[in-house]
This record gives structure tokens, C-alpha cells and sequence, in this order.
């Protein structure tokens, strides 16, 4: 099933309707356990999982008549059937849940964010939970796999790991999980993420060797938790270092707060320069979502003559470039 | 510039992403008059645009680049240029506009407006001054050139009208400014939309032909307004009449509260029944969003044999389908 878009006509702009329908679609049903079931069975009785989840039928059968209309699953009455494009759609369905489901508050609200009258202060929303239910799969689907190889990288024994900007703490389980006798702390700005992630630990057994303490990155203070860390991550908050006079300041005091610290692992997504018509799928939405926010994003060119005057050596540049320029710079 | 979506690699899941974005670009970029100048012009430079609106220029430009990735515009930094596209789309931008600005927290609140035991009392949020901005160019863009031919066809003198339902008044405006001679009440449920069509009347210069009521349309009382009225208009609610029993009742109703009434134009949406790859502009969304807000929208054959039973005779029914079913019924 192709269908055209922009042809300059009404099948045309059709297509981009509905896709912009579908996008909501594709996040609620991600979100309600249908596209998950859809996935492995290839095939949902879409009124039946209405049914059993306590939702309303015809408005679930109607997500999948949305995504049936860009030709991502065919659908005979509430019986859909994955088409070839559903696989694509499904890597990428945490992208569209952050678009949708995270960010639509601050899409809506455009006209208001774009007046230079209003752009100060809390002048934007977003849904932080939605935002954070997103990013545990952005991270996983980007960065895991150049995460993983970097830690592999790490050519000195460590037993006490911090993690910055922790959110609800998963990328520190992971690590205390593959590397067993070691320890962590995790700093975070959102008390909730704290509060989580304590109890997450707690549950998944590791309470003993993950502690979590609420603070801003960006202005820490020396604290006996961080005095023996000697590897340090840091994923998708590195943006907000800058500008450049702030991030080499954060830089330098990671340093002094960290004094023990040989590694550090920053993660993030950074300014592209495609042409317009190869944008992959996110770019668009986040590039122009940061721009509503007044959030600078640094290029990696940006980024890399940075580090020395920070006080680190950059030791390697991985770009991983799936989506947004995502690129991990191993530091010591 | 033709982009295939649906075809199962990364380019077509990528334009149904860039066109949710692209969605939110053309309802915003409308709002702020970008999008009028660009269609006299043919081109615009978005950076001079924003700083004259008082806007933020890399985000202003930001709505382009949606644009360009979906084909509508080519970008040359912050200067765009019309492709043969963009008419089209100009000319079904409320629609967008409907969904991305006037409905975005519905839909991006699918997950909780699906759940049964959340479907009571005020269980999902839209933006109504979003919607009724959207919803008068979507009144002339579909019904306007159909309703001035049903107007023709009255074929009796009148001297005062009535529009149920009227929003803010510009249709009871549009006749008593075509009928010189002619007075007319507006009602409303909405308090607000009645000062809105007051403060416009007074304006426009009909304070001495157009009154304007607050009620609710569904449990009309007599009033001695309603009594000389002899022509009857409502547009874009008549699916609120349902279920069917309601309808028979409320059309009775209409026929008791304005006893002198000999002609009863109804305009509304109808439930379409297209092949889901076939759905034009508008039906998706109207659709899907009628159904997630729990409002049924009857079928032209669901209406057909209600206005004998409730009291008026079926003059004629207008086929307008140019999106959502659109149609309008002329009674007597």
C-alpha cells in the first residue's frame, strides 16, 4: 500500500491528516497493550482487547482504523492484520508517544509559545510522566547498544558508579546489575523521579547498593555520597549544560565533586543539518519542540573543544545518529 | 516531490511522523497569519515574518521546515516558497487546524478517555475558542455555497429568522445582511459565545435587527421571541438531537416553541462508511474524536425517517460529502 503525499492534491493532503491522526493513534495504542499484542500475534480482535481491558470498543477499534489509513495494518470490521510497514512503525513507536502523548500540550500551544511577550518563565507544558514513559524506550532503542560497548571500554576496575540525571533510576540498576560489588548513586532535579526510583530499586533487590539523592546537575555541591564515584554517566540532560560559558563550568565542577571520578559517559542528542526532506523520524518534532522550548542544542562539533577546557580529555566520539544526531562522548 | 508512506521502510514511517508534525505547523502558522501571507505571495521570509509579529524567528521558521519535510514549501534557510501542494492544503487548513489546535488534549488523552470507568460527566478537555475558530471556516468552506441554495429555494416571504445553535452569530449575520427587512434571534448554550455575537452584531451594525438568547437548543421553552419566527437554521449540531428518541422529541419540540416556523434547514456531519485507505481530509479525526467523546453522529439513513415522525415533512436533502458526510436537510 503506497500511498503519495504532497502530490498537490486532495489524496495528498489526506495522507498528512491522517498520519497526524495515526500519530496519536500509534502512541494510545502502544500505551494500552494493543500494539504490543498486535506485534507478537500479528493479528487483535481490537473490540475483544477493548473488552478485556475495560476500554471502550469502538473508540480502540477506531485507533486501528487510523493506523489502517496510512497503511501500517488492514482491518476487517474490529479484526486488523499487520501490513509490512507495521514493524517500522513498531521500533519507532516510542518517538511518536513522545511527540503525542509528551509533547502535544506544547505543539497545541504554539501560536502562545512562538510570542516573544510570553517566552519567559513557565511559559510551555508538557506531560513529564508521558515524557519519561517515552524516554525509557528512546534510550533503550538509540543509545543501549553504544552505551554498552563504551562501559566495555572502561579500562580500569570501579566499584561506585553515579549516574546524572537519574530519573527513575533504570540506567544505574542496569549497571549495578552487569557489574556486580559495585554501588551507585543517582542525582536527579525531580523529587517524583527520586521517590520512584527508590522504590523501584527497593523492588528489583537493589536497596542496598542504590542510593538516590534529589539535586540539580547543573549546580551540585560536594556530598560523601560522591566522593569514591569513579565512573559517571550522564544521558539526554547534556543539552542542558549549555551555553558554552555554563557547560565548561559544569564541566570543571563535575571535577571538583567528583574528585575520584576517571570516566564519563555523556549521552545525547544534538543539533542535524539534513536537508529538509530526509528527515528520519523525531528530528523534526524534537528539533522544533526544543525551539519552542528556548532550548539550545549544541552540534558535536559544538560539543568537542569543550571538553578540554572543561578540564576532561575526550577520548571517543561514538555517533550513533539514528534519529537525532545521538552521540556518546567517553571522557577521562 | 512525492514521499510513499506505509511502504514498510524507514522513509514512510519517518513522513507519517513529519506529518504530525507538519499538522501542528499549518493550525499554527494560520493563526499567526504566516500562512495567508505565504498563499498571496508565494513566498515568505519566516525570520522577517516573525520579527515583525513579535514572534521567535527559529521557531517561526521551525513551521516551515514541517512543512518543506512533507512537501508543501522548499526552504532556503528562513525564506519558503508555495510547491504546487501547498493550495490544497490552504485550502483545508481549519481542518488541521480543528484537530492539532482545537482537539489536541483529547486526543492526547486517548489513554484515559478510553477507559469505560472514566467515560462520565466532564471525562476529556478540547479548546473551544481553538475550535470555533477553526469551525467558521469550516462552515463556508463546506456548507456555505450548499446553504445559500437551499435559502434560494424558500419559496415564501419571510421577516424573521432564527439560527439554533449559533455560536457567535455570524450566520444569523450572513441573512439578515443578504434579507434587507429581515430580524432574527441567535441561542446558544454558551453564555459566552452569546456576548461574543452580541458585541459583533452591535459592531456589524444589526444591533436593531439580531437579537441573541441564551438556551439550550435539546429543552427550548416558548418565548416571545421564538413566535413571528418563520425560518429556521441549524448548523453543525443536529447529532447532538440524538439518540433517536431524543431527536423525535426535540424536533416536536421545535415545532411547538416557534409556531409560525414553515422551513427548517439542518446542516450537519453524518457517519461515512469509506474503505479506511480512502478517507479524505477531516473524516478520520471527526470521527475518531466523536467516538472517543462518546457522541453518536448518525447516518443519512438514520436521519431520513425521523423528521415525519417528529413533525416536519422532508423537502429535499443536499448531499454535500466533501469531508465528514456533510449534508443539509431542507424541512417544511
Amino acid at each position: 500500500m503506497a500511498v503519495d503525499i504532497a502530490q498537490g492534491n486532495a489524496r495528498g493532503i489526506a495522507s498528512i491528516y491522517n498520519s497526524a491522526v495515526a500519530a496519536y493513534a500509534i502512541a494510545a495504542a502502544w500505551e494500552i497493550g494493543a500494539l504490543d499484542e498486535l506485534h507478537r500475534a500479528r493479528t487483535l480482535d481490537t473490540a475483544d482487547f477493548a473488552r478485556r481491558a475495560g476500554l471502550d470498543p469502538q473508540s480502540t477499534t477506531g485507533l486501528f482504523r487510523a493506523m489502517a489509513a496510512v497503511g501500517l495494518v488492514r482491518r476487517d470490521d474490529a479484526v486488523v492484520h499487520t501490513l509490512d510497514a507495521f514493524d517500522e512503525m513498531y521500533r519507532n513507536k516510542s518517538f511518536f508517544h513522545w511527540l503525542s502523548r509528551g509533547s502535544a500540550e506544547l505543539f497545541q500551544q504554539i501560536p502562545a509559545v512562538l510570542r516573544t511577550e510570553n517566552r519567559t518563565g513557565d511559559y510551555y507544558r508538557r506531560d513529564p510522566a508521558a515524557i519519561a514513559y517515552a524516554c525509557r524506550e528512546i534510550d533503550q532503542v538509540t543509545y543501549a547498544p553504544t552505551f554498552w560497548a563504551a562501559m566495555g571500554r572502561v579500562d580500569f576496575p570501579f566499584t561506585r558508579v553515579a549516574d546524572l540525571g537519574c530519573g527513575s533510576g533504570a540506567r544505574l540498576m542496569q549497571v549495578l546489575d552487569r557489574y556486580p560489588g559495585t554501588t551507585g548513586v543517582g542525582v536527579d532535579i525531580a523529587q517524583p523521579s527520586i521517590e520512584v526510583a527508590r522504590k523501584e530499586a527497593h523492588e528489583a533487590g537493589f536497596a542496598g547498593r542504590a542510593e538516590f539523592v534529589q539535586g540539580d546537575v547543573l549546580r551540585l555541591e560536594p556530598r560523601p555520597e560522591y566522593a569514591d564515584v569513579e565512573l559517571l554517566t550522564c544521558f539526554m540532560m547534556g543539552h542542558d549544560f549549555w551555553p558554552r560559558e555554563n557547560c565548561v563550568a559544569t564541566l570543571r565542577r563535575l571535577r571538583e565533586v567528583f574528585p575520584a571520578a576517571r570516566r564519563l559517559l555523556i549521552g545525547d542528542a544534538t543539533r542535524t543539518a539534513l536537508p529538509d526532506t530526509e528527515l528520519p523520524v523525531f528530528t523534526l518534532g524534537f528539533e522544533l519542540g526544543h525551539d519552542l522550548m528556548g532550548t539550545f542544542l549544541p552540534t558535536v562539533e559544538d560539543w568537542e573543544p569543550v571538553f578540554a577546557e572543561g578540564g576532561w580529555e575526550l577520548v571517543r566520539t561514538n555517533r550513533i545518529a539514528l534519529t537525532v544526531g545521538e552521540v556518546i562522548f567517553e571522557l577521562a
